[in-house]
């Protein structure tokens, strides 16, 4: 850019442009709009960035990013420790928080098994998942990993990995999404529902 | 949000949701994004954000922003010092300058007249501007206003105020732009280029 754009800015945008789905056009505009918001706008900002590494880990046992160590869900007296829902992000437990009927505790794999992207097992933390159900405690495993190629892949190791410790492991029912309609429903999801009906 | 959510994580999807664009599902992603990125990626964001408001000031002269005052335009030896382009913002002084035909200087209004939004002339940098004319030396002044109704209602008043100087007053010509196509422009933008229209 021409010297006419001062270098504190140019790299502002530069680095609001290295975010996923941020172009360069969005960050000029987030850039102009700091830049004329009041200064407590861009340093809150800024702080919230700081804090966000500063102040949090992962939970040591389930591997959910928290504050407190273990998180709260794994210290809740009231959550049920034999039961652990596995999931592929932190975002994916906050939905299955969201519909509030879930009273057991996580594990959180950070990813899913994709060969392409490089991702193998040991990436993930499968390791310590097939070690924490060995040392007891566990009665079912749900697996919740994403409805797609990865997480049916991150799903079948796990169900192998797992086997020796003889706990029950199911996976989250796959059928025709709430709201949906049949004719614009994919075959994949159609084939799921028509295998996996249910007696009324 | 529920607790499974760390407080650190909920502030930053707070703090990206206020910028302009950037709604909840958008904020949470690029928080989600950061807490898996290095740790360089979160802080370097945060350092620009900081330098920003503290490295940028507004030229005295011409109320561009810029790390020296005078900005790097307003000191240059071979930009013309009689032609003044009156920009709203910026952004727009800098669509201006790669163009790269431009050799005059700049005066920022940081805004346009928006009664609709309260933006009366005492809040932009007019009176300034009116100073800045009748200390003399200006032979144009370029109102390089946005083509639209509070670009023009600050072009009529920027016209009305800088009269008594008698410097000549041009504004940017309105038309057809280049790669258009007759068939879907505006019909505001077709009678502009009618009225505008020159000889071949």
């Amino acid at each position: 850019m021409s010297s006419a754009i001062p270098e504190p800015v140019t790299k502002l945008v530069e680095a609001f442009s290295r975010l996923p789905g941020v172009g360069p056009k969005t960050a000029s505009r987030l850039t102009f709009f700091l830049l004329r918001a009041p200064d407590e706008f861009s340093l809150g900002l800024a702080d919230a960035l700081n804090r966000l590494k500063v102040d949090t880990r992962l939970c040591s046992v389930c591997f959910n990013i928290t504050v407190a160590d273990p998180c709260p869900i794994c210290s809740a007296a009231d959550r049920a420790a034999d039961t652990l829902a596995v999931v592929e992000e932190p975002l994916d437990l906050m939905a299955i928080e969201r519909t509030g009927i879930y009273k057991g505790r996580y594990h959180v794999l950070h990813g899913a098994i994709s060969p392409v992207d490089g991702i193998g097992p040991d990436e993930l933390k499968i390791r310590e998942l097939v070690e924490r159900v060995k040392q007891g405690g566990a009665s079912e495993i749900i697996i919740a990993t994403n409805p797609g190629m990865e997480g049916d892949a991150t799903a079948m190791y796990l169900q192998r990995e797992l086997a020796p410790t003889r706990v029950k492991v199911t996976r989250l029912a796959r059928g025709l999404p709430t709201g949906g309609d049949l004719e614009y429903v994919d075959s994949v999801t159609l084939m799921r529902a028509l295998e996996g009906r249910s007696d009324l």
